[in-house]
């Protein structure tokens, strides 16, 4: 049995690098940049109003002018190649090109007109109100977003500002999920007899696996058999970077996953870790690519070690920083107190709301129905207690 | 110009009813449920062993045994129709159903084997030791998540545990976006003058509504001109459950999408919001179901006025309940000092580290390269502040 922080080490750094690829910015939004990204282009690109107004030009040894001749307009989109002295003005949008000359903006409620071709000052100009300089948004060359980040929708926005069209990012794992149980059944199966169950971690998992992104992803359902587990494995090894097998990972007569892994090949890193759910989990590789977790087959155990270990061997394959691999963290005010009096850090899951985190009903790993309102886990060390009303560190669960 | 409560308010109301559709239960995660979702089955069907080892049949006024007679073993996913009697145990393991006449479990590691059909109890039994009754998990009929809510992938879970294989929920809305402006480009033109810009709004808020959930989404460009955006509105119209116009919302001589909405049609319902960034958004109807929101060009404004106002009603006309359609909350501390001295609420964009909340960059609304490492707005009152320190109620940003 290990320490939960030394499994996830052996996870992260027996990760294989990132498969790169290139791909369009518009499909890249929840990927990893596997390069820092930077702008090709000055934004804006030439000096630029922020108001529709009046551009002109102001120096501090001249007195202000009141009243300026126009002597033309720019609009947003169409260049302009004009050039103003003092005392005259050019009509000017929300991001027209400034004529040359121009070194500010009266903006058009300061101004009044007094025909097409002449105005009146309202009120002082100073340098560069309402200018946009150049490259004031973005530079030519500054770096918009970080290796080993995570390109959100708004990030995409300045990508594209940018001029990015492609980028560089990691390809997402291919994953295969194996749920092993005799008394498992598909969830279309309407009929069900007493002795059998719907199997639900294998959706539940695929789901996650989904959100977090997969390039492609399987399940397959076995017996308790170890002749199945085993083919089943050998199989999905063909195709699959991550495969998943849930349940049958203990050493009782009928848990046959653990020999199966053994038998297919699997070089174990690890079996048990010393935390609650999820400590019969196994971990270990097939080669130098393929990774494969086994996960206990109680639904909470299950989801808790998909998130504590497989999510970041997932994130990290998929290109993100060493940072960027681990759970959403998030502050909560306690909305009860909590006691672990057992010798094994237990994630306890619950809920979000209001600023408070609440565990739900019992922690038993079966109990599925608590675990369908969980949005979020808090940690809790061994043989330790958290007070009401403490802050405390929660971590989000995967929607 | 309206509170941002009241404009809430009117967008909520005028939102139409979801349209219900049924899927099936494994493509119904980011959904809503329409209908509460109740457990078709008793899970466990049957009274199970939680462990691996021995079912028995204990009583209080008799004397514990500790020589019992194995008489049979059942194992998960196989009927047991047998039958124990004091004196006599049978072999089970996690998931098995119990014979009849069992009311306890004994693990097997508190079990001496002294043959095949003999074992050696080290340590009494308590009634229902070990036993998962018989609905434990989930009771048939049972409600496992409420009308108005999420499935999430945890709810898959129970879901398909529960027996369901098919759900109600409401239909993602078709979206419109038209992003107006002379100056934008498409961002895979390579070549791009020195005029122009690359129209980063449509994409942004595309990946922001597609996380969000859409049936049909597009993206349309137009030029700065009343005829060009009327057509495009009117062709939208046809299918467009949202339509989304961006830029050209303010009263400029170049700001045309304001008048070419009125002008196709559509019934103003509010046009300016007290808030900073966003002041200009304009919200209408076409008829009973087409939901028109006009957003200022500013790509803050625009993200920004999405999500407190173009969110809520995609997430109402997707079934979610009046809590759901909010903006996630978290708490966390201010990273810094935070003053608005204006006449109107500020939402600070910014970033949630390690618990903390902290500001980015100069807060315009077109800088871009701020928002695109936002995860967070921080929404600070007209003439408030909040001191470094703080506990504050930050909410999420799309991803």
């Amino acid at each position: 049995m290990i320490e939960e922080s030394e499994a996830l080490e052996k996870v992260l750094t027996s990760t294989p690098l990132p498969v790169e690829r290139d791909i369009p910015v518009s499909e890249s939004v929840g990927r990893f940049l596997v390069r820092d990204a930077r702008s090709k282009t000055n934004l804006p690109q030439v000096c630029q109003s922020s108001v529709d107004g009046y551009a002109v030009k102001v120096s501090k040894c001249r007195e202000n002018l009141s009243r300026l001749r126009v002597i033309g307009q720019s609009v947003a989109g169409v260049e302009c190649d004009a050039c103003i002295e003092h005392g005259e003005a050019f009509r000017v949008f929300t991001g027209s090109e400034l004529p040359m000359g121009a070194n500010a903006v009266i903006k058009q409620e300061d101004v009044k007109v007094l025909s097409d071709r002449l105005i009146l000052i309202k009120k002082k100009a100073e340098l560069n109100d309402y200018v946009r300089r150049v490259g004031e948004v973005l530079t030519k060359g500054q770096r918009i977003s970080n290796k080993g980040s995570c390109v959100k929708s708004s990030t995409l926005g300045s990508l594209i500002a940018g001029g990015i069209s492609e980028v560089k990012v990691g390809s997402f794992p291919s994953i295969g999920i194996i749920t092993t149980g005799d008394e498992l059944i598909h969830e279309e199966q309407k009929q069900i007899k007493c002795h059998q169950t719907y199997d639900s971690n294998g959706l539940m998992l695929k789901a996650a696996a989904v959100k977090v992104g997969v390039e492609k992803i399987e399940i397959k359902r076995t017996r308790d058999d170890l002749g199945e587990i085993s083919a089943e494995v050998l199989k999905m090894e063909q195709w699959a970077d991550i495969i998943i097998v849930v349940g049958g990972m203990s050493v009782g007569e009928r848990d046959f996953s653990k020999v199966a892994l053994k038998e297919c090949g699997v070089k174990q890193i690890f079996w048990r870790v010393r935390i609650r759910p999820g400590k019969p989990i196994f971990y270990g590789k097939f080669g130098e690519s393929c990774q494969i977790f086994g996960l206990p087959g109680n639904a909470v155990s299950a989801f808790v070690c998909f998130h504590l270990f497989v999510l970041p061997a997932m994130r990290l394959r998929s290109g993100a920083s060493a940072d960027g691999v681990k759970l959403d963290q998030m502050k909560a005010i306690a909305g009860s107190s909590f006691k672990n009096s057992d010798n094994r850090p237990h994630y306890v899951h619950g809920k979000f709301r209001e600023g408070k985190f609440h565990s739900i009903g019992n922690q038993n790993s079966n109990n599925l129905l608590a675990l369908s309102q969980a949005d979020s886990l808090l940690r809790l060390d061994e043989r330790s207690s958290i007070q009401f009303g403490d802050l405390v560190t929660v971590f989000r669960l995967i929607d």
